[in-house]
């Protein structure tokens, strides 16, 4: 690159894949990476500002005028284009689709502007192909041949009335084996899956892995086709989704890679670490509060095995939950499930104790009061901390609130200053401190 | 179903889809489940039984016969076909593939099975259209409306030479707008991605999403065409990645499901129990070795906060390793990583001990002494924790194994062990005991 024998570059260019593209330019400092940018042709350009990171793609994109943009993004779907300037400033994005040649691709592009990026709408493009019911097949092909010109894949031919209702669907296999003369409306299939433009992207991921769809068609209110998603923006939601639980699972907030700053990285662990250290002290005002502990040390160097084991347990209970939550598996009632809970806790806190007492006793020397108290407060332990687990999350979810958000941290800390506190009240019991 | 009125349910039935009915035929006890399952008309039986939970589908099969099995995986595509009977014992297998009245199928079903399941070769399916290149237009219209009947979807039309090796693609969209005389070796774009039968699933789900491909094309050793790849295979390698992933983080080792019986969940989750359960007992005789920290009851009450805040610090530096990992974003190296977290974890670290101090002073009246060992120790068990939680992971990805196992219980457990040792070492240093 700093030989900058531009023909080379741009040859050796030609030959990559855009996504290619995007990963060599994430990696290089901004002055090269606005250089290889502007080498690009422009249709390249436009698929590689898609696949960019986007704090990579902000600095290129204020580098570049309003109409350099506006001719960028109208080379690509209406999806991509919106992605691409919903990030930017609104007087930007305004003065940016002003400079959109093709009037009804600016048309588009701002009725997409209008959706949540979380839901079917935000999620979906405008290209699609579509024949209407009182078409026969040969007009359909005509049809289908000059709008297939922009849509990138046709995956399914959407029929609607004239009023623009979604019918039902032709499937390219039917069209290829199908007299010209027929009408449409006796081809179609009118069954088809839908959704409409507020329903949440996470849901639309569902009902289209469930059902192995490869796009689907998204109406408004009305009833009306107004867009169509296809499954590689549905992978998209998933991986994120995916990514996001496993994030609150660990106890970070945002969404972090491993190459953003200190700062960011700070921001987004600190506040975990803070819920962690507020527990911890909570612990340490329970065990200073219970003086007959204060004064049995063994008892006190116990609480690190206490507490692992609550918090493992809780931590298995809760994922399992939010993973059923996210499948759709948990039916049911929750007493039922609470009860399962419990019997698992009782042989799992069963089978740790006795381990533990067999050890204490043969290595620690424990005495038989401490054996049962540890015994006895291991089981319980575990039994509670796989009942929080469990209800926590299902209760999350049913007040509406992600229930991932209570994996980690969160049911660590709690199962931490609940396991000190049972551990020490039934040392206070057994001991009778 | 109690009443039996086998038309009205088999009304009823017509109208789901067959990922409701498995959904359905899952709640069920096994006697209702096989009584539906033998009212369905066969097609989708056999797509039913491919969306039922394993252990269902294993009891539903143990009670048909080899040709009853065989007539139901007649109608599926080779990859679903090989997936239902891949579970069950080999000579049932044979059994099976003999009563397969198509020979050609049972012989691809036969290729498939050979494939581990987590290569392109277990995912791919021998359903697909291709082409020669030596053919013109029209043959190859005729060829692929022949060979469409076997396919569910068509994507893309593969274009091999007359050793059957993979050449280049043509797309539907191509062959819409071209003369029906010109040769397809004129027109085929000769740039195509593909993966070979021994590529890892994970590798081209990654490649496939990355290209945003809907269907990639298997090749063999000798760059013969094979099978090839639908994006909705895919999409199940990601969620059940992501899922594993998920359960791994929570220290859960096996694929349980919230509705699986309480042994499924014991053996699942004890092992990493007792993972845990080692830490703590560790923990109890590090801490019972310092005979100076069992002297000092206030040093005691403090074990909490040291060991939850490591344990968090740990977890969040290996979920973003692991995900990194994932994503293939961890590039650099190692020494840069570990420079960046430790700073990382000097800052956070001196955040916490700050707030601790601050806190301590007021509520538990530490003696200085007392403070700056916790403050210290909070720092150096931070600053560890986040080391080893880069280290690890990256070390066990460099090793060839699955860096998610380094989350989750096992860092907690490491760190825990540490982090007590490190917090009694910078006491005993302090306070001089």
């Amino acid at each position: 690159i700093d030989s900058k024998s531009d023909s080379a570059l741009r040859m050796k260019m030609e030959d990559f894949h855009y996504a290619d593209i995007a990963e060599i330019i994430n990696e290089l400092n901004f002055e090269h990476a606005t250089y290889i940018i502007k080498l690009l042709d422009s249709e390249k350009t436009s698929e590689v500002l898609t696949e960019l990171d986007e704090n990579i793609r902000e600095q290129i994109l204020s580098n570049l005028s309003a109409k350099e943009i506006a001719d960028e993004i109208s080379e690509l779907d209406t999806d991509d284009a919106v992605d691409i300037i919903a990030e930017l400033p609104e007087d930007r994005v305004n003065e940016i689709i002003a400079q959109i040649d093709d009037k009804e691709h600016a048309r588009d592009i701002v009725e997409l502007l209008r959706y949540d990026e979380d839901t079917a709408g935000g999620l979906m493009a405008k290209e699609l192909v579509k024949v209407n019911e009182n078409w026969n097949v040969l007009t359909c092909v005509k049809e289908m041949r000059r709008q297939a010109e922009n849509v990138t894949r046709v995956h399914s031919i959407y029929v609607v009335d004239n009023d623009e209702k979604l019918k039902g669907r032709l499937s390219l296999k039917d069209l290829l084996t199908t007299s010209t003369k027929a009408q449409i409306s006796s081809v179609y299939i009118p069954k088809v899956d839908y959704v409409t433009v507020h329903d949440r992207a996470e849901d639309v991921a569902r009902l289209m892995s469930k059902y192995d769809l490869e796009a689907i068609p998204v109406i408004d209110e009305l009833g009306r086709l107004v867009g169509r998603i296809t499954i590689d923006d549905i992978v998209d939601v998933i991986k994120e989704e995916a990514e996001k639980d496993y994030q609150l699972a660990a106890g970070i907030t945002q969404d972090v890679e491993a190459d953003d700053d200190v700062w960011v990285h700070t921001k987004a662990r600190l506040p975990w670490l803070l819920i962690g250290m507020f527990g911890g002290l909570g612990a340490a005002s329970i065990i200073g509060s219970f003086q007959g502990a204060m004064a049995n040390p063994i008892l006190l160097s116990f609480v690190p095995l206490i507490q692992a084991t609550a918090g493992n347990m809780g931590v298995q209970s809760s994922a399992i939950v939010v993973q059923g939550l996210a499948n759709d598996t948990i039916r049911g009632e929750l007493f039922k499930r609470l009860g399962k809970e419990f019997i698992l806790g009782l042989i799992n806190g069963c089978a740790i104790a006795l381990v533990v007492l067999i050890i204490s006793h043969f290595l620690f020397q424990t005495s038989y009061l401490v054996s049962a108290t540890i015994g006895v407060a291991l089981i319980a332990v575990i039994i509670i901390a796989a009942l929080v687990g469990t209800f926590v999350p299902i209760f999350l979810d049913k007040k509406g609130i992600d229930p991932a958000v209570a994996t980690g941290p969160f049911i660590t800390t709690s199962n931490d200053v609940f396991g000190i506190l049972i551990y020490f009240t039934i040392a206070k019991l057994i001991l009778g401190f």
